[in-house]
């Protein structure tokens, strides 16, 4: 819990860290809330910069990230530049008291993670990791539907995350795609994987993994598992959540019917004169496809983050559940490495 | 190779032990080839016998396996019994002289498939095994494409194979659903899998896993996966197989365009200027949909059979094949109940 | 209504006429019944006959249809023969005191249908014409949904039902393939179209018309629009009836969810101060595809020829509903020679 | 042929005239070309003005149409007005000396289009109608599809595009939906329809057709069908074109594999022995999805719209095409509101 701004009218000012694939993104956004502006821009490439002056005339833009940190105007830092830059970063803006926003995945280890997280509770600062996912119609249908208990005991989560490319140079693709489905199981189910067993492979010397499958066992029974390659012919965004009562099918690439509830299910009799015969009852019923929440979720993000600042309310997508996620991430990479060998995670009931 | 038998115009004379789920459409296939007839059937049960009597009046029943393998009119047996019999209804068959087809998974455990495997070399007689999707047109046109060099070196294999029910009591869904992939695989490539690694659960206490993932490394570099569930809301049959040239999806539930196989692949550079920059581009091109033969494959399979028979060729299924299966399998399995831990496989070059 | 039979429990005996095509499967369904067996089938050709001697072996044969008519055992006639032979047999049945199931097109002209209906009721015989599409799951679906006014009131019924072949040589498109939108839209709706305008093509000289487009206009404000074809490279047989309040798809190729309906529709404003804006306003909500029937419709429709001629209940798709699809065929073909030509219908309301 | 500009480096100077829906488009399009600017914005609204300023600071914006045509800066005209506006900004603009960009439909009736198209024709200016279709690479594909004769002879031509919304207050249906349909065929065909038939309905008393189904016919023996509607619960922009040779399927919604080539088609024999047989047969094969040129239409469009005036090259989609677009859905529309009643079209072979 963090210190609320006084002002409820302030208008909070950030400073965007890195202008490149997905810097401008969070600009555009920024710019649009009615209660944040975009002050300064940050790149080392002045040639980008000189796009932020065409495009935002009103915004400052520097190369220097360390003079941006002694402007006491800005409130907030949002670091949008490689992996292995965010821990230095995102301390030094932590340590000069500003909010931090951070991309994800938040840092290149746990270790890296813990110490953001305790050193944003210690200043009372607003740590926020940009999952993105959490925020969408979609996942947020799905929380409603689990937490209901409409889909009854929820037993698997399966999901396919796979395209073509882009290849990244710096991180596996656990780290690039499977980060999604670790900060959305995170967020829908209360409870930490116990253990992972991955395997995974990079074809071409040189190269991060490019292709993986991660398998993640919980206390509960649940068991979660995420296919994700760079390597595919074709784009495929697509989980399965079977509860014991109903069963969800999520695609993100549908345009308008992207969750369906299918009222399925199996049933089990105990009664001993079948003992011999099929014990599997199926239960099949219609398919309901709610209408989503269409906000952009960048957009909600956006104004949460703004919101935590104002108010002292914990982000959502806060430090904790973010350095969960690299956990995850870690003990997912340790085990393909070790072809597919268990690697434990520890008990997290508390930090929850 | 087997000692083909003398007369080409004889007709081959099949007795089909099991008429429960699967033994109905051998008897239909084998009762409409010009070379082969259904002499007898055995079942345990009389209802089922009745049956057969009323529709093929012109064949055999008994409950009484001994007996059949007495007729020595009778040239074949093919056993489509429950998995924890196959063993020992397929050794008194080869040991009565018969050739024999036989469901798949041929056998519970390794040690059993290679005993049928070597009596059936002694005694120079088929053993057929009933892998049916070998024998498909999308099966075959895949194999067509990765030996003509088409696909370039074959990078991934990927495999998902998932409904709602059914539910076996005696088999887990490894051996119910992953042997299919199991067989595909051993089939397009010249290689035996060096090791594995598996999870899975049983949802249900007491039943078999009804769910699970499976990765088998080779050594060539080729990494194969199958995602296998009988608690999935929608029905997938859907393999992705990607070649450095091209790559090829195959969903078996298309009715018209199962086989899909598009110009898109990624390249390397080496050159040592571009080191600091992404290295790898992307080529997209056409995509084509090949008509396949339509033949129905257990029709083409049955021929392959008795042609096997009358002229002492090799099965495409032969036993060795059966036998890698189930070593497959029996690895999978254990890795599945060790949560991941890598199992190895014996190197069998010699064997294919 | 005719005069029911006396006893319950008594068995139809049904002659099948025409073992082409479609006769196959009225004999296995008719068989299959508890209530019916099939006692004679007719087909002038005896290779044909020796098929059905060989499946059904207590079923007798002939190639003259005039002795089976003598044979007082026979209840009922199955008339599946070429269309321009409908009229002359169905009369003939009838005047033998037979009660008739006829296949679709149930004739040629309205003509001849309004004299089958005539001799039928003059007799107090069944005359029943089989537009299978009723009774499937879906249709009945469709039913329920527009009676209990789920849909509001029903602006449209748009139908698109086209495949590659086959060719027929003595029936156009529109008597092949528009049959059964227009019977589903006579058992959909309490009312007759008064108008049809038509357009098509044979773009083989000789040949019937291989494509066509008609409309339908109805009193009510509805319209309807079947587009059928036999030269389409994709086959598609889908059908969007558009309501006030709700609408539906229905994709007949669609395994497992065949139905869909939609909580979208339209609303109006009358608001004078909007004149001059827009004054139509946009309602989207979840969509729901619900588990349907998944009995054969065959079978139903089989069960339910046999219960009218039990109890005298006028069949669901009985001769009067033949002959008002016939009218229709026969208007649109004739204003598609006309090049679009508006054809009126006469008002039918007191017959429906 | 208009005469061309003379300095080759020459930057066209263009006022954008509406700056609603598509307004914004154009000036954005325009902006990023090399070889125009965007001179000046006009709308009658200055809110919509303010926001020009915001975004592009270098542009002129005035709510004055007459002043911006006296100013002998601008080159051209692109005018995204209400098409009751079309025909007096259009034919001011010409007589002004301006180059045009309308568009579409260019006019409300054909006679103002002719008006147009001979002004343009008279002054040696540039006409462009922006039927921006025409310029994506899915149509291009189209097109040299069938001058290569790949297709063979072109059979029908067979449209649907539907949604639900945006009901337009002073256009119909067929002119706001089929009017890409229309310039699709034009460009295709070197022909122009001969008839058409069509029929229709607004289901809001007030409102204009919110649904129709037009039939349009050639000289060839092709056959052209658009089914179009604000009223469905699904989007759907799909084209069939079938060809005695292969057949195409293009669904405008599919991200990537937009167009389909079958190898399909019907050959026929003249055997007279065959002549009470069917006559037709079938061959299919395989389906070939190509990649296509994936550049934004509009763009290709713009360029092409300013290389004309900078060239003297007539556009592909220049005022007559426009007219002839025009022509078809007067025709239409005349057919529609008399019930599909036949509507002769102009020959006008020389005009194409």
């Amino acid at each position: 819990m963090t210190a609320p701004m006084e002002a409820s009218n302030k208008i909070i000012n950030i400073a965007v860290v890195g202008y490149g694939y997905w810097g401008p993104n969070l600009v555009r956004n920024f710019s649009e809330l009615n209660t944040a502006r975009v002050h300064t821009v940050v790149d080392l490439n002045p040639k980008l910069l000189e796009l932020v002056n065409k495009r935002y005339p009103a915004t400052k833009t520097t190369t220097d990230f360390q003079e941006m940190l002694r402007d006491p105007e800005i409130d907030a830092v949002a670091i949008a530049t490689p992996v292995n830059t965010h821990f230095s970063l995102a301390m030094a803006a932590l340590k000069a008291g500003k909010h931090v926003w951070l991309e994800k995945p938040m840092a290149e280890t746990s270790l890296q993670a813990r110490s953001l997280v305790e050193e944003a509770e210690k200043r009372g600062l607003i740590l926020h990791v940009d999952h993105t996912f959490i925020y969408t119609g979609a996942v947020q249908k799905i929380k409603s539907l689990i937490d209901s208990g409409e889909l009854g005991k929820v037993l698997y989560f399966d999901s396919i995350r796979v395209n073509l490319g882009l290849f990244q140079r710096d991180v596996n693709v656990i780290s690039d795609l499977g980060v999604h489905d670790f900060s959305i199981l995170d967020y829908l189910f209360n409870e930490h994987p116990i253990a992972v067993s991955a395997s995974g492979i990079n074809h071409f010397p040189g190269t991060p993994e490019n292709l993986a499958y991660i398998t993640l066992f919980y206390e509960s029974g649940l068991i979660a598992h995420a296919n994700v390659s760079w390597l595919a012919p074709v784009k495929v965004r697509q989980i399965l959540i079977g509860g014991s009562d109903k069963m969800i099918t999520y695609d993100d690439l549908e345009p308008s019917e992207k969750l369906k509830i299918y009222d399925k299910g199996v049933s089990f009799t105990d009664d001993p004169k079948k003992i011999h015969e099929m014990r599997v009852g199926y239960r099949t019923g219609d398919m309901w496809a709610p209408k989503l929440d269409g906000s952009e979720a960048l957009r909600v993000e956006g104004e949460h983050f703004v919101d935590c600042i104002l108010t002292g309310k914990t982000p959502i997508t806060d430090g904790r559940l973010g350095m969960r996620v690299v956990e995850v991430i870690e003990a997912a990479t340790s085990s393909m490495r070790g072809r597919g060998e268990t690697v434990h995670l520890p008990r997290q009931g508390s930090s929850k």
